[in-house]
């Protein structure tokens, strides 16, 4: 959605937030940065940002990094995203290969820049010489298709000493179609509230976002003032010179002195959006947004009731209409997206329809898969040489102290909270989950913990099960299972549903060829029925070569020579975990009754009375 | 669906019936006859037999009203259907044409019949002979698409007086390619059950399904018995000729007489499927099905539960998939599938996909729309003059005192029951109820009322009522209604959803055009949530046109001369029922809390305090 449209939504609803925000993300230089800076993006989703921006990546280099981490925040994100865009220097030829991936991505806001002059102070070269070109640029290929955005310098331009001449160039940029302005950053407010008052009265009508540089360390705040040529009002640095060897006091006192320089803002009138240039961090911005009270302290994390849908909504045109996914990816949205990329459309959002062309084949790199770096694999996860090692891995990430697992992109969710107990006591027995999610009975839809979608409605889950265990032990669990479903049902009603398969592929099921089980599901106020997760084969049989192929993937990391260990604890890894692979058989189990749920699916495994490890 | 299929299915389920059992109909000369005898099958549908079967119309008249009735049983009534095909005389175009038209309508089941010769004894004409030929082509033009049935004489046939011979001729028809024999009528089980083993014997290993005629008078059964010059055992002379003059005993004793022999041939291990020659009617039969115990006496009309879908699904072969209907037409099944009948495809059953190109206009003639000939019409309704009048035909439907209204087209639902007393209430306070639904939340889907779709399943509803009330009336009830929203939620998530629009077309809604409101619904294990039953906008409006039609074409009964009464009667009607459609509304509410649900709608209709009529 375009920006104008969002921030008007957003100031024109019953209850309007004192000020809203967003996140400007520079574009990292490694590939393992670009996958932590996505991490750190999905988890400022939960934030609400109203969107976010990626800069150029300009300078002579490939700028397709940029137009892949918009394609990235748009699609497996659900971010609304503003793609920076420089002209100097730029044949028209690239402007419009950005253009055209941006558009494709579903991006419809560009922040139209000049960009940075030759260093050796020539004159710049390519198509466009001003930002002004490049509006009318875009705006006479794409109409209105793109929201565009333009800078302003409330403290001057570094180039340009002229105060008047300043602001005619940015009405200019205003006349040619601008939709909103995007400062500089700048800590003297009462400057700024008066730089707003003059553009105000030559005319410029446009929203005005002010950006925000939260202060991290003295260092960083000093060298960025003086590079970007700005004032520092006196009380800054009276306060902050006294502690400038303390990090953590200038943090906590650079936090002060933004806020009430953002609330000053905010109640000049002028000012509705505060944009944070975060430097790809988290913490200085969210403190500022906390004092701000633009955010809830703490519980940043917990916002889930609110959502569209119970898994991330994606904002890419072709996917607009998808609304039911299977729950195998649930933790997995990076390599699911990948995969399903190539779907031309999500015909309502059906599942039947879509799924053939079917889950593309794993085609993804090493890192990709395991989304860590070979060193970071191994500083997370070490290299464990037993079931016993393997399952307190899996246990330290369900007691929160571990963030990620090779199939688990992210930390466990607050969903998972009723049911830990039940989790670590199977991974202390040889049952290695992989994902779950209790039952749920007509829970409202603003639940903090479990809702979505739209107000006064009901959501419902029926519980969920996922993991690996031993094809000895799997078999036992499975004949209890028929033995509970004869009491309960008949074979076509199972009580218990299950697929397990192992690493060769081999399938025991007790559901049809093409049985889709709704998994998750909503009734909302005159609305259809939403379903939006499932559990099915076709996908079941995608993701088990996913879950297998981790591990060889894992395993392939201590065979090279990256990690510099013994090769005889190496060894003894690759021995297990291959092993491992071959033994153990990934197997998911549903249980239909969602009504009179209590736990059935526990309570058949605990009956196994299988002993600890 | 094929009927040895259907009956091989039937037979080795877990707890198979004693046996199954199927109708046969024969084409009515009158098209108010075709019309009770829809109404009749639709009953039947009821006792849940394998398949019906409809007579071939011979005798040089059209032959297209069979293909017309297959038509119907098999989109419309959602009955498996045979078709009756008679070779003789008919030119091979013919037999396309009838065969073309039955395997469009999804009739997957011929029986294979000669024909009677012509009367006047000469050869038959025609491109068959014999119905094996007529076989032998229907498997060489559709391969194994239709089940082929063929006629058998365990009596001898009256043309032929060679047994062997017979037994020979049937050896040939089933030789190039029957799928089952359905024998003549007949009293002797000794003598049939013989026959039987004869058949088995010479080697036909096809079902024989025995061709039942249950006693209604004494006349008619001795005529047909007659007719078919078959035997009649001693005993049935003896038992019948002393009661021959009373109707009711001569059906009690035939009922006990018939199924005797019934039990019988079940018993000989020979027979698994009665097929009733039912003369189109039903007492007797359903008489001879209790007394069997193959169906639950006096519970027949109740057998809800067990449904695949809450309204009964089409066994058309485009309409399949076919998932999801407004709830508008609920009673009113013919017209909707009339409307309907070009809609191109129901992809997976998605409403949203099919609702373009919309709803039919309203071409169906006058007797299609009320289903009821004129005088029947009279007969049912009266003329109501006034609004009390009309009041009281509502209500005497309501009570069960009358099996049908113009906008309903068979009698008040056992789902109903919970709310009829609200229902009378309404009506007496002109609030003209058309049509509703109480709320129920998680049902089991083996309710008997309530139920459907698979077992360990749950439905639920969401309360709707329909209504026409009066313009002023209703003004103040949406007031009502969106004062009572505003205290529970807001504008996107109305607790009460209404549409009501006068006869001009002019609506109020509180909807979005394209909100899709699902009030039926169910959870099922190992399945998609199904959602059967919605109320939305392009629908509703094409229903309204409907309704208001109706009070068109029933005034013009009434300006007709064919009622033969009273002109200022007349006048009276026609004066009465055209301001009562400029004046009234047709409304319908949805109360979206389905899970908290206690009567809202009845609470705020009531809390207007409209007086009675």
């Amino acid at each position: 959605m375009r920006i104008s449209q969002k921030l008007a939504q957003a100031h024109s609803s019953p209850n309007p937030p004192p000020a809203t925000f967003s996140f400007e993300f520079f574009v990292p230089k490694t590939s393992q940065g670009v996958q932590n800076l996505y991490d750190r993006m999905d988890r400022m989703y939960d934030l609400n940002p109203i969107f976010i921006d990626i800069t150029w990546n300009a300078g002579g280099r490939s700028s397709s990094l940029t137009n892949d981490m918009v394609y990235t925040a748009q699609s497996t994100l659900g971010l609304e995203t503003c793609m920076h865009l420089t002209c100097t220097n730029m044949k028209v030829e690239l402007i419009d290969e950005a253009l055209q991936k941006a558009y494709a991505s579903g991006c419809e806001n560009i922040l139209a820049l000049r960009g940075d002059p030759p260093l050796d102070g020539s004159e710049s070269t390519g198509d466009f010489k001003y930002a002004k070109d490049l509006i009318a640029y875009i705006r006479k290929n794409y109409g209105d298709h793109f929201n565009i955005g333009v800078a302003a310098y409330p403290e001057g331009h570094p180039e340009e000493d002229l105060d008047d001449l300043i602001l005619e160039y940015l009405k200019e940029k205003c006349d040619v179609g601008a939709d909103f302005i995007i400062t500089q950053m700048f800590y003297d407010a009462d400057n700024f509230i008066l730089w707003c008052d003059r553009l105000r009265k030559i005319g410029i009508t446009i929203p005005i976002i002010p950006g925000i540089m939260p202060i991290s360390t003295y260092a960083a705040f000093m060298r960025r003032a003086k590079w970007s040529e700005i004032a520092i009002p006196q009380h800054f640095l009276d306060a902050l010179e006294p502690i400038k060897d303390d990090d953590f006091a200038v943090r906590q006192k650079g936090t002060e002195l933004v806020s009430e320089m953002c609330q000053k803002l905010i109640d000049s009138g002028h000012i509705k959006h505060l944009h944070f240039y975060t430097m790809n961090l988290e913490r200085s911005t969210i403190m500022v947004l906390e004092r701000l009270n633009l955010i809830e302290p703490a519980k940043s994390h917990e916002i889930v009731g609110g959502a569209e849908l119970p898994w991330r909504k994606s904002l890419h045109p072709s996917r607009s209409k998808e609304s039911i996914r299977p729950i195998f990816w649930q933790n997995r949205k990076f390599s699911y997206i990948t995969r399903t990329a190539t779907w031309d459309e999500f015909p309502n959002g059906r599942w039947g329809d879509s799924r053939s062309p079917a889950f593309g084949d794993i085609d993804l790199c090493a890192t990709e898969l395991l989304r860590q770096s070979p060193k970071k694999a191994y500083d997370l996860w070490g290299s464990p040489k037993s079931l016993q090692d393997f399952s307190k891995i899996i246990i330290l990430y369900l007691q929160g102290d571990l963030k990620s697992l090779p199939w688990s992109d992210g930390p466990i969710g607050d969903d998972s909270a009723a049911i830990i107990d039940n989790l670590i006591s199977l991974n202390k027995k040889g049952f290695f989950t992989m994902n779950s999610q209790p039952s749920l009975n007509a829970v409202e839809s603003s639940n903090k913990i479990y809702g979505w979608g739209p107000k006064n409605g009901y959501v419902y889950q029926k519980q969920y099960l996922e993991f690996l265990c031993h094809k000895d032990t799997l078999a036992k669990l499975l004949d209890q299972i028929d033995t509970f479903n004869n009491l309960k049902g008949d074979n076509t009603s199972s009580v218990i549903s299950y697929y397990a398969v192992d690493k060769l592929g081999s399938l025991t099921t007790n559901c049809e060829e093409d049985e889709i089980n709704a998994v998750t599901w909503g009734v909302f106020p005159g609305e259809e029925i939403l379903q939006p997760t499932i559990v099915e084969r076709t996908s079941f049989l995608a993701w088990k070569d996913e879950v297998y192929r981790l591990f060889t993937e894992w395993v392939k990391i201590f065979q090279s020579n990256i990690l510099e260990i013994e090769k005889s604890e190496a060894d003894e890894f690759v021995n297990f975990i291959t092993k491992f692979s071959d033994d153990f058989v990934l197997c998911n189990l549903v249980s239909n009754n969602f009504i009179d749920e209590n736990q059935t699916i526990f309570k058949l495994i605990d009956a196994l009375e299988t002993p600890d490890l």
